[in-house]
């Protein structure tokens, strides 16, 4: 240990000791998910309420800050410094509200999201509005507080919490090019897949089949068993901790497309966490960029490799294997069911080239409404606007298939629907780095070799975690900054040619 | 909240908190047995020990010492005085030793048990020696100071830790009769058996027909499934917090009444946990009162009701429904395997017959090791003595299923063995006066009717939890002190008449 650097050296101490009880609290959530009977919720929330409690005063600890302040001037290493940099950054996230704002933050959205639970299924907007006026009340001032203290634009600093220096000037711009061409690229993929003759896989698919398929496929993607499992829960996830990530998904015995592509993408998630540098873990340095970029492995491993008509053609066998041959299993036929493009009213169930339309609503929406711009009264309307100009669907009346969809609002997680798109332009603008590395890229792919994907995401985004800035790890990754031209010109190579 | 009370109250807040915490500690410890892949074991340990750490701390703060000397004096009700008592065992257990050497004694047990682990195998009775003797000499170091404080002798000052008020008198007593008649009981019993004609079950027994037959005998037993679960782990235990109590077995798929009786053993232990009060739950006065009142119920619902001729007669269409009729399903014969009597040399497999030798032999041995009376050395010449004299087996040069088998003595768990055979002695207590309160306790258990078993414990041991003293709580249970008489009497019933 460096004896030039004791104020770094106490706070890596530290930030580790945080670490190991932020792993029982993990393990505790995905217990809750995947395992937990219904009447140890009680005693569960209250156990995970003390513990985050525990966890807040240890952040918020003014030694902490003292620390930090010492550090700054202590001859620390590159990496040390980017360390300290994410330190710090915990440190101002956990400091940056007052104790009773985030009392009554939680108390709110705690509220709104349980009665939402029962609201959603009722079709209840007005119910709704009663409980969520006060969620918005809240989460303007959070970030205005926010704000104040980041200097960045109120909507702005919340999107900070979930993709660092991400701005809605760059949102802006990026949703604002893709709105133009996108509402016309969906009706010319629908127009020439209408032409197409689509095969319906015919069920039963029995359940341990697909949870054994499921796993020979995780398998094929790399993902190590021997440090994470694959489990049942609700709502899939991918949680745990890097030493032992705990995937779910779900399964019905009438559909397994949804399921297994679901897992595909879990697993996108879980190889990130598995492959963060091993010797960091701990720091923050070591913990994962961001959401966006989260995302963009998932949908590196569910949108470009996993629909990738190389790869289709690789899993075909496998799905016959695990449900007998059939004329649906097809290779071509599969590629046209795993790549159907359909206008839906739900995000989650969106294909991708769907998907963005349901985020720029989201977003167009939540933007002006955490500025003031507008109010919740005024919701319905403006999504109804957007959905008939993006997607072309009639949204009237049907809140329970609109607004009332998503968990985000009720729970108060304004600015982190752009996380989503932004990691589908990630995911592309990564594979078009990869194809520049390897030019024969999709020939590989499709003779089932997929070690240079996984060596390119290793080398550039794993391993990298948080040693830089999100812009920086995607200048040195790729090239050049976040490009949408590269989805763009992956959805017209996959759709239209 | 009473106002003149502010010590005692402070007090429960702070036990409310480390139950809370303890909540995920317990979780965890269960996950790593039931899921966790082998690569997340060296986070896992950590992550605990970071834990268990903090919650010794929380144990040892001198405040809490303080407030326990301040609530002395308040206007305590007579349970609050009760919750005190425990609270203040916690704390002198918590305090009884020196940092140095609790960390001493956690070192040499983890190297002793690690090295264990393949000496056993190895049947490598001088390797383990040379770890065995420095455990040995630390843990007499651990019973001088806990005997200097406590004015107990040494071993008995061990034995306290698990069963708080016994001592070695009384445990010589009750051992020194029981070794009187039991060698020529088991004779009796064994040539009684030899005459019967015994059906073996014909296998194999498959996995999910196991654990359905498990899971319904479980519910039978009152085990509710919607506060806890059943798993799979190498070593069954029951674990988990007592609103989410998570049980564990294994299964063979050659044999199947290993299992079941073993997890009908735990829903003892289960229903025990689910059945501690709940209004007082985080509180020590809402703990289980000690190991052999623990074993108790784990033994009355294995031994005294699992295995009780009634009882087996309800399990017999059970088990012909769960693998098909077998003559070997009939209930005597069913009943037969379960009883029967065989001297061997695992204590962990043996009936309940022989299953006291076991014990007395290492009580035998440990107290005078504890005591300094005998060494390490001379526990081979003893074991093999007494296994001779107590069931007739020839234990020479075959250290891995003698002195070898047992995990308790590399770990340091001196004191502990005799709680097992107390549990059975307290379990046949607990039906003798069963059968005092309710005469047609026998043909309502034929009949199917195990409500009054139930209820019976539910008052008289579960929901007391530690509000009395062992021996206290034994008196108002049965209206008597611990009493063997009722034990030997119940062998004498069920394998003699």
């Amino acid at each position: 240990m460096d004896t030039t650097t004791p104020s770094y050296n106490e706070l890596t101490q530290t930030f580790t000791r945080m670490y190991r009880l932020q792993h029982l609290q993990s393990i505790a959530s995905w217990d809750q998910a995947a395992n937990m009977p219904p009447r140890g919720n009680e005693a569960r929330a209250a156990a995970m309420a003390e513990m985050g409690a525990l966890l807040h005063r240890m952040r918020t600890d003014p030694k902490l800050g003292q620390q930090l302040d010492k550090a700054e001037v202590e001859p620390l290493t590159e990496p040390q410094r980017a360390n300290l940099r994410e330190m710090r950054r915990e440190w101002r996230q956990s400091n940056a509200l007052p104790e009773s704002l985030v009392h009554r933050s939680h108390m709110a959205t705690a509220r709104c999201e349980h009665a939402w639970r029962t609201q959603r299924p009722a079709n209840d907007w007005t119910g709704f509005l009663g409980n969520f006026r006060e969620v918005l009340a809240i989460e303007r001032e959070v970030a205005e507080a926010l704000s104040q203290q980041s200097g960045l634009s109120r909507y702005d600093a919340l999107m900070d919490r979930f993709e660092p220096g991400m701005t809605s000037k760059v949102v802006d711009a990026v949703f604002g090019e893709l709105r133009t061409w996108l509402p016309g690229l969906i009706r010319q993929v629908i127009h020439k897949q209408s032409r197409e003759t689509l095969l319906q896989p015919q069920g039963p698919f029995p359940l341990p089949a697909q949870r054994k398929l499921c796993e020979r496929v995780i398998r094929l993607l790399g993902f190590d068993f021997e440090g994470g499992r694959l489990d049942v829960s609700t709502h899939p996830f991918c949680g745990g901790v890097p030493e032992d990530v705990r995937m779910t998904t779900r399964f019905r015995d009438d559909e397994f497309l949804g399921s297994l592509m679901g897992t595909i993408h879990e697993t996108g998630h879980g190889r990130y966490e598995q492959n963060r540098p091993r010797e960091l873990l701990g720091q923050p340095v070591s913990e994962s960029r961001s959401m966006a970029i989260h995302e963009s492995q998932s949908l590196s491993f569910e949108m470009q490799l996993g629909s990738h008509p190389g790869f289709v053609a690789q899993l075909a066998p496998l799905v016959a294997d695990a449900f007998g041959a059939q004329p649906a299993f097809e290779p071509q036929n599969l590629h046209r069911l795993i790549t159907r493009v359909k206008p839906g009213l739900i995000r989650v169930e969106a294909d991708e080239v769907t998907y963005p339309a349901h985020v720029i609503v989201r977003y167009e929406i939540e933007r002006p409404l955490i500025e003031g711009e507008i109010e919740a009264e005024d919701i319905p309307a403006l999504w109804d606007a957007k959905m008939a100009e993006l997607l072309g669907m009639d949204t009237r009346g049907n809140f329970k298939d609109g607004p009332l969809q998503d968990v985000h609002w009720p729970s108060g997680m304004f600015g982190y629907f752009p996380c989503y798109s932004l990691g589908a332009m990630y995911a592309a603008q990564w594979f078009a780095a990869m194809r520049r590395a390897t030019p024969e890229l999709d020939a590989r792919i499709a003779r089932g070799d997929f070690a240079p994907v996984f060596e390119w995401l290793r080398t550039n985004v794993w391993t990298q975690a948080c040693r830089w800035t999100t812009d920086e790890l995607v200048r040195r990754a790729s090239g050049e900054p976040l490009n949408p031209a590269h989805f763009r010109a992956h959805l017209h190579a996959r759709y239209l040619t």
